[in-house]
Formats: C-alpha cells, structure tokens, sequence
C-alpha cells in the first residue's frame, strides 16, 4: 500500500501552487526537467520574537512523499486546465508524463525535536529539478506550520514550569488538519496531552477532557449536574466550577467529592475558566486543602499562552494544570513561519555544478548557495554553535573560535536516497523526548539571547563575490 | 456511499474534544441522552475590529454531518481509553451504542455567504441532547475558520477596489486543509482565484499561477529564463521581474515579449514581489505603456493585506492584479473567530422546555436562551436590522422601531431535519455572488460603523429574569 498522509485516503499530489506545475512543465519542455539540483527548506527568523525554533514535521512530510503520485483524477483536471486565450495550460505530453512520475530525489533532513535556527535547511532535496520544483508548496505547508506550532508550545510548556500542559485548540483551529496537525506538533513541542480525539487515535498522543458548561446547564443546578457527573465518571471527576459563581462551584465540588469519597473514589480537581485565576485558584487552592483535598489539582483555562501563564505563575496562582487552545494551535501572536525553499545549485549542460543565490536589498533574505550542511559544536553536552558549509567543500574555515576537544554533529541526516526512504519514523513520544533533550544541550542565555550560527568562511566568501556583481554586501561569518 | 468531507476518505467522529464524549457518555447513564435540546452556534465579536463577518461553511459542516458515524476502528479506539486508575474511562455499552449512532437531528443554518453580526446564530442544532454535544467541537472548527477567512478575504477584496486578487497562501496555511478550506472560504468572500491546485480539483475554484524565482534561478541568466518560459508557455506569460533587480527585469519582459507578439501571443503582465511596490508598478507601467503593452498588467504579492492594499492604492501604485497569501489564509492579524456553540434551552422529564444561559461577568457572553432564529428587516434593497427572537414565541416586540413597508426575512433556513438533509448545497460560485450581493444590502456605515442588531423585547426581559438570579444586568434591546 502506498503510505499518505493520515488521515487522507487520496492523492495529494495536487496539493501544490499551480505554479510548481507550470514550471514542471517549463523545465520538461526546455530540457531542464532531468538536471540535477538541490533546493533547501529555511527560514529567516525565529517565530514569535523569540531565540530557537523547534523543527517538526518531518515525519508527515515524508508521508506525502512517500505517498506522491498523480491519479487518474488528478490528471483529468490537469488536462482540463485552459490559458487566458482558451488553449490547454498544460501540454498534453507533459501531463501524461506526470502518470509516469516516480520520486528519484534524495533527501536530507534535520531531525524533528532538534533545535534550529534561521538560515539551516530544515530539509535539502536533491535530484531531478522537476521533481525537486514539484515538491516545493507541500513540504513548506507541512514543515512551515508544525515547526511553528511545536514551537509554541515549547515556550508554553517552559512557562508553565513542569505544570503540564494540555491542548484544547481543536474548535478554534484551521480545519480538520490544521487541529490534527497542531496537536501532533504541540504534543512534539511538550504537551503532555490533547482534547482532540482524532489526533488521540491517528497519532497516538494521551487525550484528556472532562466536562463543558452545557454539562452543568443540562440540569436545574449546579449541584444535581455535579452529582450527576461523579455517578457518571467517578474516575474522571474534574468538575467544570465557573457556569455560575466559581467560588460556590468549589464548594458544590467538595460537597459532591465527599460523596464520590465515601464509594471509593476521589475528585480529580476542579476547573477554572474564566474570571482572575490567580485569585480563584488561591481561593480555590484553600478550600480544597481545608476541606482535605489536598491532592486535588486545580486547572486552568482561558485565553492561555506564555505570556498569561509566566504572569499567573508569577502572581502566585495554584494552578497546577494548564489547557492552552487557541493562541497555541493558532499561534495567534505570530501565526505563520515564513519558511522558503532555495534553490542552491543546479547541474549545468556539462554535469558541473552550478551555485544559485536569490538575491534582495534585505540581507536575511539573500539565499545561500551549494549544497548546505549544518554542523553543531559542542562541549560537555552544551552546544556552542552552528556553521553552515557546502558539503561538496566540507567545512574548511570556522567562522568563530570551537575549543580543541569540541565534539561535533552534522543535523542534516539522510532520509531518503534516490526516492528509497531509509528513514524510520521514530514514535511521537520519542520525537518529543528528543525535543526536550535537545533543549537541555542550549544554555538558557543562549536560547533567548542569541546562539552563534556562522557561514563558513569559503561559503561567506562565494556568496559575496556572487551578491558583488549586484552590488549588495555581507559581513563574513553572518548567517 | 456516505458523503464525507473532502478530501477525507475516512470517518471523522472522532474529530472531537474528549469532553463531548465523556459528557454525551455522562447522558446516556444519567438517562438525558434523549432529552430535546437546542445549541446555538455563534460569535460574539466582528474580526478583524471590523463590523461585518461572512457565514462560511456550511457546506463542508453538512457534509460532516451527513457522514457522521463510529466506524469499527473508532470504536475500538473508545473502548481502550483509560481513566486515572487504569479503568475504563467510557462505559463499554455506552461505546456500543455509539456504534448504532443514528444522527436525528433538526439543523437549521444562515446560508453561507451571509452578512452576519454577533449574537447571531449562524447554525442551530436541535435533537437528542447526546446527539447535539456530541457535534460541537467539529462544526465549530469547521464553521469559525471559514467564516474568518471569508470575511478577511471579503475585506481585502473590498481594499482591491474591484481589481481581482489572487489567493496564493498554501505554504503559509495551517496543514492540508488549513490551506484547502481557506481556499475555499478566501473564494466565497470574493477572491478570483487560487493557487491551491487541489483546492481548484475539489472545489472548482480557478486556479492561476506563473513561475518563481526558482524558474530564473534554474538558468544562467534572467533573459535566458523569459526566454525559455516565453518559448515553454506562450499563452500564461507573467514574469516574475524581481529575482535580480526589478526594473531590469520589466526590461527584459518586454524584449522577450516583443518576440512572444512575432509568434502572435501576448505577454499577460508582470509580477513584483518585493521592494517600493508603488514605485516600482509606477516605472514597470511607464515602461510597459510606452513599449507598446498598455493591456499588459501588473501583478504584486508579498504580504499584502487589506491594509497594505488600501496604502498602495492611496499612493497611486498601478498594481492591477493583487496576490495574497499568509496574511489572509493565517488570518494574520486575528488568527481565530471565538465561535461557541451554547445550550439554549432543553425539555425537562414531563416534556416541557427549560430555557438556559450561560453566566458571565462579562455581558457579553452572557448566552440567549430558548429556540431562537433572526429577522432581518430591509427597506427598499437596504437592510435596516436584525432581530433575534425566540421562535417559540414569535417576534412580538420589536427592540427598534421599522417603517411600517419594510420587508423582513427570517435568516436561518432549514437544512436538516430528523437527520434527513433538505439542503441543496448551492455551488461555489453562487455562494460567492450571494456574498457579494449580501453585501451591498448593507450601506458602507453600517458594515463599518455599526449596524443595529436587538434581542426581541420579550427575550430580552426573560433573560434579565434569568440574569438577576445571579445579580447581571443587560440593557433591554441589547444583543
């Protein structure tokens, strides 16, 4: 069978800009369709305003490949395609020659959970330039958006300082994959769980829910819809205390937990979602210990993100459970990674290699020629820094000072050669252990201050004599 | 075949918040499972800071419905979640008799492409309490993003002036169908066109698109490269000018192009991407003119939003075609429409109704109670305002006065009932002619300074009754 991505059951080999598709057929029609070139996935800032960015998305991403292929009814709709001026869009021969596609690119990639940072292929392919242009709107939609979400709720889960932290963003989130993607990656970034059943059954990841107001409003009171609960779901008693009057919804949950005690059960906790949490769950914290509920745990809920949680945490709320929706899966104050795909070199006529830059008066967004690799240094398990090199060259020249015994590691790692996948996808708990521990090798300061990441210096160099006949200038060493 | 959203093969039952499940499990034990309830789906705030929305997503919200049902593996899935203390966490002959699941439902729904206001319920769901939760978190993931994205790109279609603009978001889009829905949602707010080629299979959208900088990048120079994809695609010529230098790049589009004219093809314009986008489509259009290629037009991208538009247009740009991508399928400036989805009333044992709100300090989300449905009051083609009312009771008083020929039509239509769809979905392109001709119902100030939107007199009183239980106010007439 051949593997899509879930939960599709269908090609989605038109899930592309049509402009992938012209090109394709640009290049088929000038001979250029077989060269051999090499394009890079990047991104030129960190999300968020922040200091690292957690790469995910790999595995779906490579789903889609794996899965690529044009249908029957994919290409009926290619053929159907007019011009301005009512002629066929597309040649004919070209789209029969799609039929026949059959992925021969390598890819390299970094590994989902690794940190990186602006400038890094993410992912490089290399083969046939049709085949590598074709591929290009898909791999950004699906790394692009993982990465960022991953991102954030790496952030979130900092804040909330070992709290965990649950994702409730499914009713808020960008359709039915923008919700099962974002869980997937919030899940890569450190949530502990998700309220999103789907992605609980696709992807495996712990799913946790408890009860809405429209629970408590299904009854005459407060007081019958919690009785109600605790004989329904003894052992998932969180109750919802904020329909009414959070306060006296406190009271009510201990009333009906002492009930729920005396049959052999015990109260989960209580859930806030509206109003000054920091204030309620103080209050609420003192009653539950008085009323000895001491393990308890009180939830919040609301408008959640790092922001509002480092200031609850710092006022002093008891919070110890955290569900985060919509400014997590939505990445609401940053709400897309604006991640590129460069060519870097393409064989010319005679098989050598030709080097590509894209260049802009905006420094950041001049692209870096060749064929990119990222090496990280590091000491006594603490990174020191990233250099970019072109492979082809190796790294000659660092641009900063590594002390003698660093160790070192090149992120880019294979994953599929000549349309073969070498690469096992590792189980989302694993990718998120990996995202965790490759957070503990940055040095706090260098997660939020700045984390030197240099071109190596040959490549510095390439690059300039390349802007020069454009007359646009980079410091060496500069990423 | 069961119908379900495309591109979806599979059962989407479980794209739902855990919460729902555990509750509709918490029904079905506390023998509420049947009791006829009423949701109401809505929102409490224009995006954007704007003061219209567009309804979006109706379609794909029925499509879901009428495919709902538990397949054998969601089942299994139900039946080995876990509580806290390792039980099961939902009874197993609950999880069977999902695997019965009949929908059973009334739905009632705004047409899509509808000018709608806050408060206003844009989709009704009345049945089997059980059946009515269960729903919530699909139709509100469904209906809130679409609903964002028409609006936004309503808005930005709006800043065009009536010049076309071109959705190109999908890298930047929230997973497959972040991109697919949007879109979809981008077209009926009145976008010409995608570049979303499955989007364009799917749903029938007109797909446009030319090349990259990657086509230019993949030759040796930019001559060579218009040149070629003059030769590869003589009747969709746009030339992206901005690989190197702008203006440089209008002159070597006009070379290529006064070749293209010998072969009796017309150039179809030029693309910028970046840099003063007002100088520049001012020189590319001197430069066009008096060349001889005055039907030769310009297109732009690069972030372009409503409020970039309206600058460029105010400037005296000549950008005749607009491309807009991350900005609008992101929703970029206010990445999510708080939707909700509210008990409004619900029969008690002896079969009579109990109307319900949900509580809050903050009035507005306070919820209407009981069956409620929307009047719209027009005069003379003009729309005058809205009434929310409680079907049940009929509109007896009205919160503003209305001259006394005014017309009135009630917004929410029938779309399913007893599970039965009565919906004919209209085509795209007609929901997108109702969108724009829904708008010009509405004088300017009323879709930017305010439009009157009042609860019934009679509804009004009932839920300050049912407030001052509680000690909350509302101003009579308020929605």
């Amino acid at each position: 069978m051949t593997p899509t991505l879930p939960p599709y059951g269908q090609s989605l080999s038109l899930l592309t800009d049509l402009y992938e598709l012209t090109m394709a057929c640009g290049y088929w029609k000038s001979g250029l369709a077989e060269r051999e070139a090499v394009f890079h996935l990047y991104f030129r800032h960190h999300p968020f305003g922040g200091g690292y960015t957690v790469a995910c998305g790999l595995g779906p991403a490579v789903a889609f490949l794996r899965g690529f292929h044009f249908d029957e009814s994919d290409l009926a709709y290619l053929r159907g395609l007019r011009a301005a001026d009512g002629g066929a869009l597309l040649d004919p021969a070209f789209v029969d020659a799609l039929g026949q596609f059959e992925f021969r690119c390598d890819v390299d990639a970094i590994p989902e959970g690794s940190i990186v940072f602006p400038q890094e292929p993410l992912l490089r392919v290399r083969g046939p330039l049709l085949q590598c242009q074709i591929l290009e709107t898909a791999l950004l939609n699906i790394v692009n958006f993982q990465t960022l979400i991953a991102t954030k709720a790496s952030r979130i889960v900092e804040a909330a300082q070992g709290d965990p932290v649950l994702e409730f963003g499914l009713r808020r989130a960008q359709g039915v994959d923008g919700a099962l993607s974002a869980s997937r990656a919030a899940y890569v970034g450190g949530c502990a769980a998700t309220s999103n059943v789907l992605a609980g059954k696709i992807y495996g990841i712990p799913v946790r829910g408890t009860h809405a107001h429209s629970w408590v409003m299904s009854f005459e009171d407060e007081a019958e819809a919690f009785e109600a609960w605790a004989r329904a779901m003894p052992n998932n008693c969180v109750f919802l205390v904020d329909t009414y009057d959070s306060i006296e919804g406190v009271r009510r949950a201990i009333k009906v937990a002492r009930g729920l005690r005396e049959r052999g059960y015990e109260m989960l906790g209580v859930r806030l979602d509206s109003g000054d949490l920091t204030e309620l769950s103080r209050e609420a914290r003192r009653l539950l210990d008085e009323a000895g509920f001491p393990d308890a745990k009180i939830v919040a809920s609301g408008d959640l993100d790092e922001r509002a949680i480092a200031e609850l945490k710092q006022k002093g709320s008891q919070i110890a459970l955290w569900g985060v929706g919509t400014r997590l899966v939505t990445a609401h104050d940053d709400p897309s990674l604006g991640g590129v795909y460069k060519l870097g070199a393409i064989r010319g006529e005679d098989g050598s290699w030709s080097d590509r830059v894209k260049l802009s008066d905006d420094l950041q967004k001049v692209s870096n020629p060749g064929v990119l690799q990222v090496r990280r240094f590091s000491l006594d398990g603490e990174a020191l820094g990233d250099v970019i090199f072109d492979e082809r060259r190796d790294l000659e020249q660092l641009p900063f000072d590594v002390p003698p015994f660093a160790e070192s590691e090149d992120l880019l790692q294979p994953v599929i050669r000549d349309g073969l996948c070498l690469y096992e996808p590792p189980g989302l708990p694993s990718i998120r252990r990996r995202a965790a521990a490759q957070k503990a090798l940055f040095p706090q300061e260098a997660l939020h201050k700045g984390y030197r990441v240099g071109l190596e210096k040959g490549l510095a160099a390439q690059k300039q004599q390349m802007m020069d006949r454009y007359g646009v200038s980079v410091a060496a060493g500069e990423a």
